[in-house]
This record gives structure tokens, C-alpha cells and sequence, in this order.
């Protein structure tokens, strides 16, 4: 199946995630084909939890902090991934830290790369288990993507790319945002990646 | 679309659900026409969410606790009762105690009136926003259903029936719920109105 063509004028959706967020991971590697098929254009929104969790409170993911529902959270990101046909492996470290990476994808939020990056960079989390804070381990995805690689690392590691993140976050939790993912149709917010395809309905229906 | 018939060698569910839950209230008015469609047998385990949350060190539901996450679930909710097709008003008290209609509903959790008790108790609840701890509001329901109003009342006011809901409960806890509605398909457990469909489809691909 596949949709309409996706132009400027096509209905939108606001994807708001963050790399170190399981769920994020599953909406990631999904998106792009779901809102095509419903001729949706993404508004790729990459942004951090942490300092949503801290102003709401929580020192750490709430799957770190409630013990039966982080146990339970592995069990069905296994089963998650086996539906959606997704390569799985628990990270080592969780949540990673994802500051870089979510600058580079700042960078390149309107860019035609924008999907590829952001779904590299999930795998190097949830199935190669690598830190996907180094810059030796995002380099190569740029350059595989053709794009120039030490260009876009010192931008993101310079003042306005840290500034534009720190932003975006606090955009974040302006929203009403308390977890990732998290969508939006106008006004209209959906939170989860159980929600993405009523987000993508409600919003192809809003022509 | 029907499934084959049930019987006692049919796939099995357990169903925990809570009377004053929200996201139970849907899984409540779907399951037994999903489950039967899949030829599921469903293993009716309503049990109070109250317990858990305080051994979980919480005082009051996560949707009162968490303003931001509070404030999407209503907006989630009506948007669900739409998908799904079902009656919504928010209920002016929340969550609504529902021990009285857990007592009864575990007296008569193996009777064949176990599933239209329990969406009657939820439309109470959910639809006409009245108090589903008073005998007054239960009382009908069970005379509507051709049952022992008074014998039922009085057993479930019992000290047995009691018991059996505070073993229930802590049962619960010990199978390391969290919150609800869960589903158990034997070990494997589903959280969430969101994955009863996957359960019943683990369920049914288990024979």
C-alpha cells in the first residue's frame, strides 16, 4: 500500500522523541513508512526526557525507578519488535544518553536524511548496543549517508546547535509533553507509539 | 466474525482488571467478543489497584499523582471511546472505589453472568459518572440479570468475600502487576488495554 504524494501543503505531524527512549525506537523505525502510506508529513521534533523527568520530579526513567514496570517493559519490547519485525537487544546501559546525536538531528530536522540518520542512530542503540553519545560512532553514519561528516560534528557540538536542543526541550515540556514518544496533530497530542497510527489517522483526516 | 466454539480445553486469559480503572473500562466492554473470536477462554481476575499502588509507594493513581499525564488521559480516553465505540463521560470522582462490585464480581467470576455484571458496573462508573460502591446502584443490576439480589449483597458483605478480595489483591501483587487492566497468557504478561489483542492472539496461538 501506498499513499498520496506528501507535498507542502499535505496534513502534519509533529513526532516528538528522544534516542535513548525504547518506544522512540519503535516509532522511529516505523514513521516514515506509516505516514506515507497516509500521505502525512512528519515534523521530526528530537528533544531529551531527562530534563522533562527532573521537572516533573523523576531522577531517572520511570522504567529505571518502578522496578515491575521496567522489568515488564523489556519482556514487551521483545514481543513489540517480533510484531513489527525489528531487530531487538536490551541495551547495557539505559536510557542512553542521546545529547549528540538529537543536535545532529536539530541540524537536519527539515533535511532528506533526517529518517535514515535518526533510524541509524537507533539501532546503534537497540541492536548494536553502542553509546550513541561518541562521535566515533556517528561519524561513520553521516558519511554513509554522503553528507560532511566533520562539518556537521562541530556545528553540533557548537553553542547554537546546544542552544537550539535545550530549546526544543523546553518547547517540550511547554507542550505538556511527559514521555516519548509523543505526537501532534494541531493541539491534538498522542502519546506512545500504541498511539502513532491514530495520530496519522486523526491527522489525515483534518484535510 | 466468530471464532470456534469455547470450551474448557480452549486457550485460557487471565483478565485483571480493577472497577474503578479507566483503561480497564475498555478492555471490560471488548474482551468477550474479542475472545471469542479467537476462541479464547477468559479467566475473569478483578483485584484493587489501591494496594498495589501503595506497595508500589504511591498514594493515589498515577493519573491523579501526575498532573500532565492526568490531564492526556481524559483527552486519551475520549478518543478511545470513539475509536472503540463506546459511551465516555469523565467520572466526576476519580478512581472510583470499587471494592463492593469486586467482591461480587469475584463471587461470581466462573458464573456465565461474569462478563454482563462487569460492563454494567463500568457503564455505572464511566457512562452515568454514579458512585459503584453503593448496593443502591448494584442492587439493580444484578435483579436486571435474573440473579439473588439480597443473598449476593449479603455475601459479598461477608467476611469471606472479604478475604478472598484481599488474597486476590496481594495475589496480584506477588504476579507483579502494576497496573491495569494486565492479561496472563500462563508467565507472560500484558499491560494495558492497548495489548489485549496481542494477548488473546498469544493465547490462541498456544494450542
Amino acid at each position: 500500500m501506498r499513499g498520496a504524494t506528501v507535498t507542502s501543503e499535505s496534513p502534519k505531524v509533529e513526532f516528538w522523541f528522544e534516542f535513548g527512549s525504547n518506544y522512540s525506537y519503535l516509532s522511529v523505525m516505523r514513521i516514515e513508512q506509516a505516514a506515507q502510506q497516509r500521505a502525512v508529513q512528519i515534523i521530526w521534533k528530537p528533544f531529551l526526557l531527562g530534563p522533562i523527568f527532573r521537572a516533573l520530579g523523576m531522577q531517572n526513567s520511570p522504567f529505571v525507578l518502578q522496578k515491575k514496570k521496567g522489568a515488564y517493559v523489556w519482556r514487551d519490547m521483545e514481543r513489540q519488535c517480533r510484531k513489527y519485525r525489528l531487530r531487538w537487544r536490551q541495551p547495557s546501559t539505559f536510557p542512553r544518553v542521546g545529547v549528540l546525536p538529537s543536535r545532529i538531528a536539530l541540524i537536519g530536522a527539515e533535511q532528506p536524511w533526517i529518517g535514515a540518520f535518526c533510524r541509524r542512530v537507533m539501532k546503534l542503540n537497540f541492536v548494536l548496543d553502542l553509546d550513541i553519545n561518541q562521535p566515533d560512532h556517528l561519524a561513520p553514519i553521516l558519511t554513509q549517508l554522503g553528507l560532511s561528516t566533520g562539518d556537521i560534528l562541530d556545528q553540533a557540538q557548537a553553542e547554537p546547535a546546544k542552544k537550539r536542543l535545550r530549546e526544543q526541550t523546553e518547547q517540550a515540556r511547554c507542550k505538556g509533553i511527559f514521555g516519548a514518544p509523543t505526537f501532534f496533530v494541531g493541539s491534538e497530542m498522542f502519546w506512545g507509539n500504541d498511539r502513532l497510527d491514530d495520530a496519522l489517522l486523526f491527522a489525515s483526516e483534518q484535510i
